[in-house]
């Protein structure tokens, strides 16, 4: 058995072409029947403020199968500690043999996220996309930015918006000198109406972004819906979108971001694609340089076994 | 976080008083609502012939919770490898940091369901038990016997039966020189017969202990049947017992020793008593020194978790 630390596996595994070759495989084994995907698992601590989710899959032919804890303790910013923390267990799907820890504190799935994200982004947006609105300022917008960039086959520039301004500051300083384009949004509205691609990745539980704001032929990947509860975008948008794409529709119409207008009757389950399915191309993705495109990622656990595999394929002398 | 080993486990928990304590509480804890136990999960691996569970949960008060990983690969046996194997990762309840991952390659588990074994045992037996049937020659036939013979307050005297006469001899001589007597069973009818208590350990599926042969006053601890199809009792016994006692009705009658008795309507739920209630005296054990009683395990998580806190409470300089 293996113990890969954070580090370790940092220097493993990146936005790179076999880490996006094998997500974008995870999200058509999801949709095409290669992948075993059992309902995640949930412990809640609700005296603690916290909880913990059980990811676990396995993928058809691959070498390992995955478990994947991944841990929210919301008062751990109060101690200065994170709030998520978590790890990845690779077991052979030959021997049962536990073959590697990756203690990655969570940056895996981060990482998987982002990764996640550009996939939809750049399988769904017009091509000629330049402008790029970030809306929220945390872990995932700096992996979304990180992710479309390394996937764009053309310059793009980044508008960072948050509630705030200084937090979104903070975002564009660390980008200045990356060969990254990242500028301060000039405030919401405006983003959203010039953006050609907006990626939302805040917890908000009130939607943020207007529908009237968003032009024709505008793609839109949110990120940010992962619990019952959370929503960023108008339900009208959603209403109006020429095509919704999922990762999953049971997850997505249960508690992602499409769950409040899909329990409202704004649209039918059969109207959701998944992902999987347009990259395979069983199904059409965008079909108009004027449609409006939603896509909404709330984390599949063969995104997982791919990133893990991924980092695993790289370490020498590991048999799985 | 630290990582133990199989050989340092072995080092720091036993069946031992802490550990018996710690299991007793375990039953008391899923019985008396401290415990927050979700449902196993369950990978299958058909292809393979393999599977995984996952079982996990949190005990009130404890400064760590538990996720199991328990895979067995029934072609490994073919390979020359043991078809069990698994790991237990024991998480902060304060602040969800992974604080130990316990390589327990599944021992961890055979000891707590040794220990539980012998808990009931006792809770249920009558006090002047002396004969002790031991029904099959696996791991968990060994780990019954250490158990009950360290909890057992007055000499007792072990028979060994199994389908196999050499591997019966096998566990005879292991226990040779060991203080605990151990001896062949004349045969499975007479063991049952003379005994004050039968473990019955074996992975069987067809029943195979008789009603007939079981005579008033004794106590069966049933271990084995732990999935759907396994069964070692003559339902005609479960019919006929005076006190039915498991570990988690949900468990037992879905899928225990009971099942096929219940789904046959040879008893009702309410009949069935969870053992943790009679350990924390909030219902009735044994109320006659003529009753029979069966006590059917299929194993806690709870278990899990109080195995797992005894060993790391014995572990130097461990902030848990």
């Amino acid at each position: 058995m293996k113990t890969l630390s954070l580090a370790e596996l940092q220097k493993l595994v990146s936005i790179d072409a076999a880490a996006i070759s094998a997500i974008t495989d995870a999200y058509v084994a999801a949709a095409d029947g290669r992948a075993n995907v059992p309902p995640v698992g949930y412990l809640g601590l609700p005296a603690q403020n916290a909880d913990c989710h059980i990811k676990y899959g396995y993928i058809t032919g691959d070498p390992i199968f995955v478990v994947k804890i991944a841990s929210g303790f919301y008062d751990n910013p109060k101690r200065g500690l994170p709030s998520s923390n978590g790890m990845v267990i690779a077991i052979s799907a030959v021997t049962g043999a536990i073959v590697a820890i990756l203690n990655d504190e969570g940056w895996l799935t981060n990482l998987r996220t982002g990764i996640g994200g550009a996939v939809a982004t750049f399988a769904l947006c017009r091509p000629d996309s330049e402008i790029f609105a970030v809306l929220g300022t945390g872990t995932q917008a700096r992996f979304q930015i990180r992710a479309a960039a390394a996937m764009a086959k053309r310059p793009v520039q980044f508008l960072v918006w948050g509630r705030s301004v200084d937090r979104a500051r903070e975002v564009v300083a660390e980008f200045a000198g990356s060969g990254i384009e990242v500028s301060l949004a000039p405030d919401l509205e405006e983003a959203c109406r010039s953006a050609d691609v907006i990626i939302a990745t805040t917890p908000s539980t009130t939607p943020f972004v207007a529908s009237e704001w968003i032009t024709p032929g505008t793609h839109v990947t949110a990120v940010g819906a992962d619990a019952p509860g959370k929503q960023e975008l108008d339900p009208a948008l959603i209403a109006r979108a020429d095509l919704l794409v999922c990762d999953l529709a049971s997850q997505c119409l249960d508690h992602g971001e499409f769950a409040v207008a899909f329990r409202e009757g704004l649209f039918r389950a059969e109207d959701c694609i998944e992902l999987g399915a347009i990259l395979n191309g069983s199904r059409p993705g965008r079909t108009s340089s004027e449609a409006i495109t939603i896509a909404d990622l709330t984390g599949l656990a063969t995104q997982d076994i791919a990133i893990a595999r991924t980092a695993l394929e790289r370490v020498p002398d590991l048999t799985m």
